[in-house]
């Protein structure tokens, strides 16, 4: 039997940081990401639609043979893990539950903040997540619905973006949280903008970080891949023009092989 | 025969801009609104997929009967007009030429400027079209890509907008323009920023009003509704809750009997 690959996606390129991450920690797994770059955003659009959406893509990469599904797009997980997980029968790993547990074990004043898309953040996932941790941390949450624009634009360290942080995260700084979660794919970018803000004093989760790591618990259950090259495939649903463009900015590094699929 | 509707689409909520303008200059024509809410946005997407997605919105509209079709969106009209034009046998309106034809007619110095999306300025349209009116006039493009989630976010007026603004306008400024064609249905509700930005020596052109008055003068050829009551249908791709508040929002109206079809 050949080698199975992993399968990731999201709605664009911001599952890309998770991506990274993944590939960093598993140097030889085969990863094949789908962006669906034609619907792009999920984010502010409806659960419905999003699970509608999600569910034609695991479909391709499920048809491709994965082995494993990763949601790397935290509203997709928020609102479309259950149902993913209920039609296949591969794991499926989301970006929500490793983000969650992680700040919930960091969290000394028991005070989580969390920032995301509108669709995220009204789907209250991650403060269901954090409080199956521990019930009595206190969550608060924000959406920040022009950090993903301002990201796409690589103005994700621009006096812009400390302005428009320093306007979403007021209302969360006023409760003193102590942690924050980085709770969609596109914020990681925010690090250093967010630090700087925030100060020493909070603590910054990068979900892609935490689902690597998750995905590393799991590969034992599907079967390392003990000989591969880490080749990655990318797949998009719309021409691949912007998507290598600005994906490649995104990730650092030229993306080579990009295919253009129907779903 | 029943008096027929005049069928005006957009990726979402900024042709709303567009069917504000018809409404007023036309109070007794029917109106039929589609935002293609679970595919927005159109501008980062490609001619390709911008096309597809126009021509499913237009088929609807022209199944439910109606007179004439208004692209009230710069992006679908940049790339999809002519296919449009040749699939249906109504007449089909889009934005460009209206703005292109005012800014041409205005512009003394014959320096124009145009923001708009990513694939409206890609594309050329608006060049095209004013050079079609007068070849010695310049043309300097800039897309805008943060002024859409500014406006969905209420943020048109916010001094985060006049940075962003700054920064998109300098290279136009230094290219002494006179005249600016604001090219995406959303940049109306930029008009006091930009305004305040430019001064008093740039004329600021609004789409919205030119395509209106390009209906009006199209009207007499489908046959104007003498005694309608303007009644006005949303229909949208997703649910419509978010078309429903941000669109409310937007207009500064509330908006009533919004329901969501499939294409």
């Amino acid at each position: 039997m050949p080698e199975r690959a992993i399968g990731i996606f999201d709605s664009g390129i911001g599952g890309l940081t998770v991506l990274k991450e993944i590939s960093r920690l598993l140097p030889r797994e085969e990863l094949f990401y789908v962006g669906d770059t034609a619907r792009v955003p999920y984010g502010t659009k409806s659960p419905e639609t999003v699970r509608r959406y999600a569910l034609e893509v695991a479909e391709f990469l499920v048809g491709q043979g994965v082995k494993m599904l990763v949601v790397a797009c935290n509203t997709a997980s928020a609102v479309a893990l259950e149902p993913l997980a209920s039609r296949f029968k591969i794991p499926v790993i989301g970006v929500i539950a490793p983000g969650a547990r992680r700040a919930a074990t960091l969290s000394r004043g028991r005070r989580i903040g969390v920032i995301g898309t509108e669709g995220t953040v009204k789907s209250g996932a991650y403060t269901r997540e954090i409080h199956a941790c521990n019930p009595d941390i206190k969550v608060f949450s924000a959406p920040c619905p022009l950090f993903v624009p301002l990201a796409e634009e690589g103005w994700a360290e621009h006096h812009i973006a400390t302005l428009a942080a320093k306007e979403y995260l007021a209302p969360l700084q006023a409760q003193n949280i102590d942690t924050l979660v980085l709770g969609c794919t596109h914020y990681p970018l925010f690090k250093n903008t967010l630090h700087a803000l925030l100060g020493e004093s909070v603590q910054l989760v990068d979900s892609a970080e935490e689902t690597a790591k998750a995905v590393v618990a799991q590969l034992p259950n599907v079967g390392a891949n003990g000989s591969g090259q880490g080749r990655v495939r990318f797949f998009v649903t719309d021409v691949p023009d912007r998507f290598t463009r600005v994906g490649g900015a995104f990730l650092g590094t030229r993306l080579e092989g990009v295919t253009q699929i129907e779903l």
